[in-house]
């Protein structure tokens, strides 16, 4: 398959491209890195990407942007940075990567394990999160073409603990390889507007 | 109680007054009718109510606009029309609102079925929906002096099935009196953090 991959040079990024790439073409797509550049708030951005790359067999997405701060003190712009960047950046891809995508593709966008298991800090990390799950469910029973669309939720990774773990106390971390399988299975498998739970 | 309703003047709203009115002191808001009027998508108009009002001890949102349209031709604006105005505007109400809450009150926001059970032309409900609950959630755990914060998720009321009846084949409606028990439930009684579904 072709796949692309956005978000490629992140730590899970680079999981899925190893376990990917013997099997698969991988487009690897960064913001600044990567065979492409994308800025996934930019519709033209978007469409940019896909003109360049033309029709793939799947798109995975492991990227966008959350707002982390106290309850008390959020502001609609804060909160509106999760909404514009992790949610409708990557809702944006599916919408318009749907009209680049062949029969049978997929579509795999990321959540996190904030959507049902909340952090201090994280009321915009687990409304967007659960919105992603929203989105792939109710896009699921629309797309055409035998396509099909999933959400990845993984736990707080192992190989990040260093970065994260502090606010994921107690939380069992996973490692990339074990996360990067739930991509494959979305990508390899049948199924259709899941979110699977990496924890 | 002093309870705050915004979409005071809706199906539901007008159910929510008939339910609390006898026990409490209802001020009823809506976009161009009732005792006071707010634009939800603007911080500066919530400030204004808030200001105009002074605290409460219940804030019920029963508002906010969705984009229905096949997932085919849906465009990035499309789709943020829910994101800026159900899903931010209702999370700006409380992310505002918390700071005129009494000690214990409360936060009853507004989703629908559709967050689990997706219909045609519903891909931006159902993220909406979802998100509002995630955000209830991950609010919950952050609120001081016993706030709380919940969601209703009704489905569709038997009093507007004339209206969308057609976009929920087979779905039991459900009656705005059992639904105005679920925001009662919510700002009577002692949870937080919860989705009460009406279905």
């Amino acid at each position: 398959m072709k796949i692309l991959l956005i978000g490629a040079t992140g730590t899970i990024g680079m999981g899925i491209v190893k376990n990917m790439e013997e099997r698969h073409t991988v487009i690897k797509v960064g913001n600044t890195n990567g065979d492409f550049q994308v800025d996934i708030k930019s519709s033209q951005s978007i469409k940019n990407l896909f003109n360049a790359i033309g029709k793939v067999d799947a798109i995975i997405s492991v990227c966008g942007n959350l707002h982390f701060g106290p309850l008390v003190d959020m502001s609609s712009d804060d909160f509106n940075i999760g909404l514009q960047d992790k949610l409708l950046g990557q809702v944006n891809l599916a919408l318009i990567g749907q009209h680049y995508l062949n029969d049978g593709g997929s579509i795999t966008l990321s959540s996190g394990i904030v959507s049902e298991q909340p952090i201090v800090g994280g009321a915009n990390a687990t409304c967007v999160n659960a919105a992603v799950e929203g989105f792939v469910l109710g896009a699921s029973i629309e797309l055409k073409s035998n396509q099909r669309i999933n959400a990845v939720s993984p736990s707080v990774v192992t190989e990040s603990l260093e970065t994260y773990g502090p606010f994921f106390p107690g939380y069992e971390s996973v490692s990339v390889a074990r996360v990067a399988k739930a991509y494959q299975r979305s990508v390899e498998g049948p199924l259709n507007g899941m979110t699977f739970k990496v924890y």
